[in-house]
């Protein structure tokens, strides 16, 4: 029996890391999957690894989720338009106004089309990585076009729902604009940071924190799959570029001469911008990430220390809303920073004194 | 009984986060240690927090250490070197450069100075943040001019070691330069990236994931202490800005016709660049951290689950070499990405299994 919302046969094309996950959840939920791939041994890999099936030569699925790189999407929706006559067609590129004009452009009636976007993603890609649980508590976001059929649109909330996310309608524009932010400006800040350290001294590397890692990792992402989607949202990746990039001039001017009238306040202002950004970003279940409480906390560097603490914290029924290790290079102890809530912090503080923890201010 | 190198009393001038770390890293050690703070109350407040002593008439510190803001440090060494005629001296600002360079330019005899950086800090300073260990494990980096004598260099060294920091001899202008990439660069960076969020739509920002938060992070720094150290150690991070510039704008140019000849190229060495560059960051203990394999392991958001989870993996003897939970905006489960040695992958999947947990790719 299924648990889902979806009813009918799902058929998925392309069979990488957000087909893979898509099939896998679904299949979980008890959807009769189908899966193709262009390469036959991807498609042999996919369905080896989750246990699907291939499309019979008479199957009329009731969605199909179109899951190819960018530049092959809006030629690979028109295509399962036109083999699969009653299916309402998604597709889950992480652009979609320039997919919808290509999809215009080819002078398609898109009545069951709808693209979509789950926000969700790894470092990694390829049918291996893939995983059911992909999706769960991240935001869907469906792009319907105005030709979308209001049945359609409900049919890739469903989809959303059986995978486990959070629908949230946006226009195609709403959506990249909204994407450029939060997923291209920074992917495109880190590439451009780490590139400098790819001609840096090795020897200056082995003096890298915790900041320089965390602001760089993301530029350990796919260039291939990068390149397509920076490209295709230029439009709306391009003003933010060009602000961010009139910020960072007046930044070298004012560093070019910090004496000068006007350099420090110059300078100023960019580090106070930047504080003012961090205290508007959401943090845990939509909570502001100032609604926590950081403690810091050492443990030995040994199997069991960290576990030892969170059990110790678990026990006395207090819920660690975040927590980061900080390491450095040669260091042979961790240091571990636990957010809570401000309500529990006295009680946290307390058990850790009990308890022989040594904690920061 | 002092269990510590350094001989003698050593007196503080500067009760932030840094110099009563110190302070607090020496007293536990045995060390006779004063401390002063150009503010009374500041002074009191670390006095008591630390049970530490002020500073008595006819003192003689055989070391004294200058934790003030780096706009007064020239001219505090000056006076700890005029009021202690026998004392050692060292600063802890970090940049070194201008230092020494104002220093010279008062006309000091520089014998008994020698500057230093211990590389360690937090996003919160002041005396209550203060922590004995803040220094264990990091480099602490000594910058002897010529004009040092090789004791004063071995009692800053010796200081390193009483605080348990790794120390590592540079010239002046090689910590300048170091630091400029592995944190003035990255500070920057960020702090740009976080100010285009001061101005944007609070919806865009409720889909921000792991990536954005953890590139943006550090520019929740104190802008009054960045502004300081981005201006003094202007000289060596110019460079670096204009080559990061360069990057920019050739991307910027790239994306304003994707179609031209040259841009997609342009766009893949940006990307394949930034993969470079962390491929060549160094991991926990010095090891790279391409030398560990990364898992990701979905639990329950209660309290204990990450405990029992790490119980687990403690009781069957399998170090964590990385940890990092996951969230997104509504998430009611956590994503654990556990990095471990590749020879402990296996066992760590297997026992995983057997135990219940779901697991990624």
């Amino acid at each position: 029996m299924s648990l889902a919302r979806l009813t009918g046969q799902v058929h998925i094309i392309g069979s990488g890391l957000l087909g893979t996950s898509i099939a896998l959840a679904l299949k979980q939920q008890g959807v009769d999957v189908s899966v193709e791939d262009i390469s036959p041994g991807n498609q042999a890999l996919a369905i080896d690894f989750g246990g699907f099936r291939k499309i019979g030569e008479n199957d009329q699925p009731s969605l199909v989720v179109v899951c190819v790189p960018p530049d092959v999407t809006a030629a690979t929706v028109k295509q399962a338009l036109e083999r699969f006559e009653s299916a309402i067609v998604t597709d889950v590129a992480s652009v979609k106004v320039s997919i919808l004009e290509e999809l215009l452009a080819l002078g398609l009636e898109l009545s069951r089309y709808v693209g979509s976007h789950p926000m969700a993603g790894r470092e990694r890609g390829g049918a291996l990585s893939g995983q059911a649980d992909l999706f769960v508590g991240r935001p869907f976001i469906i792009c319907a076009s105005q030709n979308a059929r209001s049945e359609a649109v409900a049919v890739v909330e469903a989809l959303a729902l059986d995978l486990g996310a959070s629908p949230v309608r946006l226009s195609p524009s709403e959506h990249d604009n909204a994407v450029a932010l939060v997923s291209h400006l920074p992917q495109l800040v880190a590439s451009l940071l780490a590139g400098r350290l790819a001609e840096s001294d090795l020897a200056d590397l082995s003096l890298a924190g915790q900041g320089l890692r965390d602001t760089a990792r993301i530029a350990a992402s796919d260039p291939k799959l990068w390149l397509q989607i920076l490209a295709a949202n230029s439009a709306a990746l391009l003003p933010l570029l060009e602000a961010y990039s009139s910020d960072l001039q007046r930044s070298i001017h004012a560093l070019k001469d910090v004496r000068a009238s006007g350099s420090i306040a110059a300078l100023a202002k960019v580090l106070e911008a930047g504080n003012l950004g961090i205290a508007r970003l959401p943090g845990k279940h939509g909570a502001r990430s100032a609604d926590y409480v950081s403690l810091v906390v050492m443990i030995d560097d040994k199997p069991g220390a960290l576990a030892k603490l969170l059990t110790t914290i678990g026990e006395a029924q207090i819920n660690i809303e975040d927590l980061k290790l900080e390491h450095a290079a040669g260091a042979q102890v961790g240091l571990v920073e636990l957010a809570v809530l401000p309500a529990s912090v006295s009680k946290l503080t307390d058990l850790l004194a009990i308890n022989g923890y040594r904690l920061a201010g």
